[in-house]
């Protein structure tokens, strides 16, 4: 495991391009993160272990993404103290509402930070992991308030 | 862990109700059961090692029940070979149609057998398992068979 | 009908995408199965006569399919003791919810256990099948705990 | 069986409260009708017995409740030509939904007439039997049109 | 208006592909009926007056098909007593859901047997009336015999 | 009818408490309404009389509120050029989703404007109206402002 | 902001083929509308000033689109007295319910219209704007009249 | 506004319940807040003014709770930079279920954390909190290690 602020974990591969968005915000940041594939019912060790290792790694943020029973977000949560956000995937026939729920309905004393459904959670789950690391880092910060100021200008200067 | 046929499990003691449905079923066929409190997020190791050791102490079948993001009947599946059945527990505000899905909508690899939401699944959880047991157990096939007969005559014998 | 240990049943040729997800599990496993198109519906007394027989037939587990109101996995739970695994199918316009549904919420008395809705279910069918089996086939068991190596692995070397 | 030309059947004894609405609008109407518990999955050779018959016997339409997974009226309607009416009773946690989808998302070739969940539906099933009987009995239509008179003149007269 | 056994409506020439199962389904057992296009909405009063004349015109059943709110098997319903069938047509980004349950959820006094979303639910529309029609022509009735007869041999002739 | 700027419509007495929020919001700002049962189904006629005349009466926005398969605001505004308001009444086992989509998914060129289930939007249908007529009314225009200015200092004031 | 009596507001671009048809149908009945791509998260002070001088530049009728959350119609009245009419988008995987609920679940004291989901919510967004409208402009009364008239022809003239 | 870590606002006093839960969760662990009501609807600018603030005050943590339609936490993010957790409230008809898909399906720019549904939810946005506070706090870190270290005895503990 190499030394990141963010690590990305995904239940599939055919998560990738949902978890991608979340990378690429992260990259445009200059964040460094990880991007591994990791399930939480078919490598549970692995991912049991990873999770336990991470805050010592220097990991601070953990985006974890999942479709269906979505278990992935809710297992590393156990396995950690650090803030896990939780994507769910919309890759069963249920349109990602069961993994909505299953991503949100987690029981006291173990959070999960739930975005929204697909490639727009995708996005904001990056962008959530740099609000949280801005609280201590300055200079990022001020690049969440330009990429605010950005998006206020491309909103109105949209041509219809 | 005792020696035991089957293992019923629940992420909350405020699930019992539900369990103890399955429970009764069991006791009512004379099969050996274990209930107990183990959670897929507050003691992943604890839950992690009673699945894997279940096999070899004589476990069978599992029944695990648990309310919203309801992973546990996940989490015992990925630890053990053994059949697991989940039943998912009404306990949230949004009915248990969480935990339905959550438990039933289980990624390729690692099955769970889902069965209703609430008590109606407590008592068909027992007696899922007790098809699995009775497929090598032909004492407990006929009492099946009885259990069966005995449903069809209350049935018919109901006064309105 | 011929002496098979899985019998997967359909009630409409349309399920087959779902159900050979199930069949090619059982293949891969060496385990003997018989698949066939039959309706709770529409041959209503063949299903359950052939149901009754499954079981002196040495069938030791049912994987049936359907959508809609998806009656086929409770009406062969209603004919034999022998386990019966329900796969939703999501024919409709509903997405499989409907089948879900109807899957899951057996009454008390006629227990089905319910896989996820569509292949991804399919897939979890044959799996909770051999997991049945292996109950009683050490062969087969060792068989599962390599598919779970091998699926472990196969998620490590995962290139993103 | 009697001689009657509604059979009211429900799948346990818990729904009567609901069928109850239905036969009470065929007593308000002067129809005969004979009332039941007979379940799709615990008394599946009687109900299939029953349905085959009914039409010999007289029974002119059918009306079914359950709850759940609600797979009386399917099944009814799988062994009689006779018209079959569905009622979904709210008798789970999931508030009717279940047993209104399986109720309504029957498989092409096998009708039922779905109304609504619970005590609503109960009232609406009788006056749809009553509907398709009048078809052929001049004297219950009459009495349809003064049963619609009444109930617009019972809105009308409504005071607040 | 033409004299025909049945009426079959749609909310929008929109609704046709499903609304054409019913009318494929009457005109293959031979049972005369006119299709035309009125909504509730659009042209309540050319609707209340077909619904009103329907019964001096000989019309014995209404198939109403609509999506969305779907009010026009209901509004049929109100100015009737003949049995009205109402098809929910899956015609908005709600999948049918919407119009399930504006068609199924009918207030006490008014009843509408409502079959499933979409083409299923067209065929099946049409299968009811054959059966409320059946109830005094034996010729019919026999014709439904056949007819599920033969859906039994296409199922059991059915090759995977 | 008497003269009033707005009419209150309810499909059944059992709507009262749901519309009476409507009612007070109206009294609360001196603007006149009249408040009645009926029914789009059980009255069809008397409600497409009252709708068409209501214009020429001086009524300016209808508020409806309905159950289930909600159908009462529709079939106003299918009568009436004048705005119509539709609040969904939670009166049935689905706890009002059924009604909010019967009263929000209306077909293109009828519109209803929908608001929250139950009293919640019982209170906004009247401030909706009022909203409506300050377009013209610069008195009522103050309140509104004055209200919502009230509103700002209650939350503003609340102690926990 | 230049004089126009109706607002149009969306918040993406991507909303733009269904805030279109609100636009045509303004277009069609000549009545004077700007529209925009305004975001109550991304530019909420530009919403909020929008929102609050629209009266004083003659606007009289809001329509705001959303998709997901939805937030935009709400924030819009919470900063104006004029009406506002929220269209739900279905742009995310939830098939637009999300923004469905989110329009039309608003808390008491600020009211919006919620019309259907998608392009149909669109055209009758335009429409109740037009019926509010004409509450003070006969002549767009009469176009209204003619409008439903047409619309009425319409139906009557489909041929099938 | 007085100097704390996390701010706890709630669009309604009726939602303190649930908030509490979150309340209880900080003080248990030591960590300093404030509790109010404000508005995303009903106070927009002094929400705005208050998260616009927020940062300079010391606020590391947003924790907003609100039912419906359910806009507050998305409004105060569009306002900070600072991370903020939403916890829909169950405090309409939905159940939750229009709250949680507000809170959690926020459009792309402007992320939201979602938690489950109603008091469940309250308790572990509190810790979502801690874990944020507890990247640059070692005593807070450790406490949360104790704490989860104190769920898992009362887990092993729990005698049934």
């Amino acid at each position: 495991m190499s030394k990141v602020e963010v690590a990305i974990l995904m239940g599939s591969k055919n998560d990738l391009p949902v978890m991608q968005e979340a990378a690429n915000m992260l990259k445009d940041f200059g964040v460094s993160y990880e991007i591994k594939v990791l399930s939480a019912h078919r490598t549970p060790k692995e991912t049991a272990e990873y999770a336990e290792k991470a805050r010592d790694n220097g990991v601070k943020v953990f985006i974890c993404g999942a479709g269906g029973s979505a278990a992935l977000a809710g297992v590393v949560a156990a396995h950690t103290t650090v803030p896990v956000i939780g994507i769910p995937v919309d890759s069963t026939p249920l349109l990602g509402l069961d993994a909505l729920l299953a991503t949100a309905q987690m029981p006291p004393g173990v959070p999960v930070a739930a975005v929204a459904v697909g490639k727009m959670g995708g996005k904001n789950a990056g962008l959530l992991a740099l609000r949280i690391l801005a609280l201590s880092d300055k200079a990022l910060e001020k690049k969440l308030v330009k990429y605010r100021e950005d998006q206020r200008k491309q909103i109105l200067d949209t041509k219809l």
